[in-house]
């Protein structure tokens, strides 16, 4: 079992890597589980921070499409298709949103219809597919209204996957991914950094600006849970999907109100006052054109499960991401 | 004003062209009707039936991205683009498909982005980016699930156009048409070919095959009112069109059995002896997957309307289509 996953030297390709490197095992096409021989991380980046035989690093453009066949070959069993720029880069730079998330998508399934052997192709998608005029909970069959470039782009990418999966040339999931958060690392230019920002920054004691109101609701996953919903959709049997390969991911609404109380009981009342409050309306028309909520009937009949609440996603950040040698292994309090 | 047609030597095309030049104008980017100086007709073969300075003939690839810089420039303020491989050959040939409908539409699409003076651009688009499970009348907020290749090329450039409009790029919009029927000529490889050969070859005294059972429901539209149709959208002031680029046509939902009653009316009972009744599974699958009727209240309040009736459309196809120099004048009766 050969994996490839694009966008592997990333924060979520990162830990997809180490999770299926620590599990060991995908299904196969007959649905029985297969030992992973190998992992190839493609990146425009190397993922540098592997010690393992079965980590294969390439580096490249990933909408360069000779290096897309060269990486995605006979021997590719699954495919995770994680490589994307994010939405406030992709508004910004219209030409690249359109390469990366659009043209390379197209690319990795013009490799697997290629290399022949109808691999298992996970696309992540994104609560940016929908906008406009939305109901309180979004449904499965709720039309897509992106109001973005990055939206569009993944309808785009959701769209080519169902084709390319009825023709049989992949067997194609799409995995719509609430926000994530809490996100390590630095902001990003994701319209949705603030999301990860407002409560990873005062953690470290850094100061954050929420660009949005403490009203606004949220559909929010954590990480830990993102990586487990991309494993389990990966290894459902393409029978279980039905007529439609996406998956809604099971998220929890929460208001932005709600996380900094969160981020009050985990990092103390203090903790918040690293947060200053300035509205952005470019930030708040994407922010503020995404669902809510979406309903969570079919990823939880195909066995897909929620963060238990925010605060638990918080503790999780601090038990997982928190820098520091002492912190990471610390017990689970205010930090 | 210069106004492109691609497809400009199908049927649709040249019917726009010469109502287009009938009409003599079109609304400019201030709402108000300027003189048509110019119909450009870009297609893989000559238009050829026209005598009419105003005609300019293009013919060329239409997924050649230097021919349609030429084609569509800075005098460009409308474009109609038309061009598309029909539904039965884009499932048949993948590749054809996905470079035509797919390719060519971001080619359009990029050449009035480069060109920079932001014309209004109207896509057409189908019954067939519906699919799946669908409510007995499909509703704006429907979520699209095209069950072809040519439902989804179409609405991949749907939500292109929608992106190139919100960024400012074009003044996009996307008429979404019904069957047409009946179309004139020959049958082609559209999957709803038959919607017109059932009544056109009965009507010239030849032979038909109806691949589908009578009780299934058709969404149908005269080539009349379409072409009327379509000049209406491009006509439509931006601001008119409200969060959506979209406008699902009008049209009449009609059972196979119900057309054939009709085409007994005007062409008399010996009429449908014309036609055999042999179902082809391939056929039923895409057309059975199309909705038989939309809402129209959208449509309906910028002004757009549906054919009177069935029988009103087999009268317009002898007016308009039948050949023979004595029938195309002769009053309506049965022939």
């Amino acid at each position: 079992m050969n994996v490839v996953i694009t966008g592997g030297a990333g924060f979520l390709g990162q830990r997809l890597a180490r999770k299926l490197l620590q599990r060991g095992t995908l299904a196969g096409p007959d649905g029985v589980q297969q030992a992973i021989e190998k992992i190839t991380l493609l990146d425009v980046v190397a993922a540098t921070d592997f010690d393992d035989a079965r980590i294969e690093v390439i580096t490249g453009d990933i909408a360069d499409e000779a290096l897309l066949k060269q990486t995605i070959t006979q021997e590719t069993s699954s495919v995770f298709h994680l490589a994307a720029v994010v939405s406030g880069q992709a508004e910004k730079d219209f030409e690249l949103g359109m390469r990366v998330n659009l043209d390379a998508a197209r690319l990795v399934l013009e490799a697997c219809r290629t290399a022949g052997n109808v691999p298992r192709v996970l696309f992540t998608s994104s609560v940016a597919v929908y906008g406009g005029e939305l109901p309180a909970t979004v449904l499965d069959t709720t039309a897509l209204n992106p109001q973005s470039s990055y939206g569009i782009q993944k309808a785009i990418g959701e769209m080519l996957l169902a084709d390319y999966s009825r023709k049989g040339f992949v067997d194609g999931r799409v995995a719509r991914l609430p926000t994530i958060s809490v996100r390590p690392g630095r902001p990003n230019q994701a319209a949705s950094s603030f999301a990860s920002g407002i409560i990873r920054e005062p953690l470290n004691g850094q100061a954050a600006v929420c660009p949005v109101a403490g009203k606004t609701r949220l559909w929010l996953l954590s990480p830990r849970q993102a990586i487990d919903s991309l494993v389990a959709v990966q290894d459902l049997p393409a029978g279980a999907l039905g007529k439609s390969r996406i998956v809604n991911l099971p998220g929890i609404s929460v208001s932005v109100d709600d996380m900094v109380a969160a981020l009050k009981k985990v990092g103390g009342e203090q903790a918040a006052e690293h947060i200053t409050w300035q509205r952005d309306p470019a930030i708040e028309r994407i922010v503020g054109s995404w669902p809510g909520a979406w309903d969570i009937t079919r990823a939880t009949a195909l066995g897909l499960r929620a963060d238990d609440s925010f605060e638990a996603i918080v503790r999780a950040y601090v038990e997982d991401d928190l820098p520091g040698p002492d912190r990471r292994d610390a017990p689970l309090q205010n930090v």
